[in-house]
């Protein structure tokens, strides 16, 4: 997918929202256990629900590993589903990965090719021959961690570095000078809006995926007021608060309306 | 296993090698492709030619992922395999993970429970409770990124903090305040290891995983020199140097040997 293309997709259905994946077997409606594949099974039918209204899902890797081979394969059959039947939404691994330069390659072919995902989340940690293995593939993006919504992002990321600035700006300005830096979209939290001005002055260009509004406490207003640019440039990131609304029969109806609720507020935002 | 178990597993076998298993399909003996599961046929044979010489294994979980799920499959094998018949070796799951709280929790049972290993590399950068997380399970150790062995490592994590110290030792001070602390390890390269009289100065008592000898350059020498504590406190890991010594019939063998040669260098360091 283009940048363009994700552009002409968010203007088009007026939302800009990413549904997050977080799907726990101890938080789904009880009847679903029953199914061969619960996981995929509640993603289906979240996905089905909320589709209209969204441009973007992302499957969070942990809530798939936490259950061994099972949850591989329920990753990649959700994958496979969203490709086949959502073709214009873009799929982001949320996996954090990151590695020397021929495991990130390893990574990337992980997640670009053997689970045809759009996007992955990674790690700045370990610099440049870490994060550039991942920006090779055309039409794909790598999601680098700038500023984070935890409360543990206050340990490293807004240290002042000598004589200059914090090193979340840091993170943003180096990793700007990487080849096929376009390819980079990068996390800033929702909680951490007041920070958006700043980040726009370094990447005034680049798509921002943003988690923490809802459950974790981040404001939509604020966020599209400090964060949004000309082509939008940004994907606002719901999980639980969309995912687990109802946990009865309802669940992916409530879904849905918890999803066509951001979306209106989006749309108001768009215009 | 306990801290103790493991000096007494290097000290009784004169060994502190740990063999990194980067799985290659493109790099293994031809005649093992038509094994079932090829990934996990070599692991066998490179565990039963190394295992007397080492006293830790580092599955490389990009080089399982970039197969989906027969990947994963061949991941569980290899750590039941371990845990099955050599259970006194340590299970590093190499697979630089990190992420908000909840998130960690489930790549904590992911690596610990799931799939049963006794070890888990993470990142640094999201901070405190991405980290506590992995802490909480006895018997269990996080491997936290320090000082990679990669020339990104200069990007960010060699970047003086504001008055103070570079990044990494930054990590590793407040890091080591965090709950359940002696349950950290740290990544350091061994390319690196002019750092580790810094390092030593911050963590003298912890075990440091180290990197980068061989295929990229480190010194063995050098590492023991600056890094060595009262309790060993390193486990050096060679990936590519054994499982790669050759791609003939004779692949397991000659591992053995590599690991062989590297255990008798080890012994004379301990002496």
């Amino acid at each position: 997918m283009t940048l363009d293309q994700l552009e002409n997709q968010i203007r088009s259905k007026g939302t800009f929202l990413c549904v997050g994946l977080d799907t726990d077997l101890e938080k789904i409606p009880g009847h679903l256990l029953q199914q061969p594949d619960p996981i995929f099974a509640f993603n289906k039918a979240i996905i089905d629900a909320t589709a209209p209204y969204c441009v973007a899902y992302k499957p969070n890797t942990a809530f798939f590993e936490a259950y061994g081979v099972k949850g591989w394969e329920a990753l990649e059959r959700t994958v496979v589903y969203l490709n086949q039947n959502y073709p214009d939404h873009l799929i982001i691994a949320d996996a954090k990965r990151g590695d020397i330069g021929n495991t990130s390659t390893r990574y990337a072919k992980a997640f670009f090719e053997e689970i045809p995902c759009d996007a992955l989340t990674i790690a700045p940690y370990m610099g440049r021959d870490s994060v550039e293995p991942f920006l090779e593939f055309e039409g794909k993006y790598a999601v680098l961690l700038a500023l984070t919504s935890n409360p543990g992002a206050f340990d490293f990321q807004t240290l002042p570095i000598a004589g200059q600035q914090q090193l979340y700006l840091e993170v943003l300005e180096k990793t700007q000078q990487y080849k096929n830096a376009d390819r980079l979209m990068y996390v800033v939290g929702a909680t951490k809006a007041e920070f958006l001005t700043d980040i726009r002055k370094v990447v005034p260009e680049a798509f921002l995926l943003i988690p923490g509004v809802g459950a974790q406490g981040g404001s939509l207003e604020e966020v599209c007021r400090y964060g949004m640019n000309k082509r939008v440039g940004l994907l606002i990131n719901s999980s639980r608060g969309i995912i687990y609304a109802s946990q009865g029969a309802d669940f992916a109806q409530r879904a849905g309306q918890e999803a066509a609720t951001l979306q209106a507020q989006m749309n108001k935002m768009l215009n």
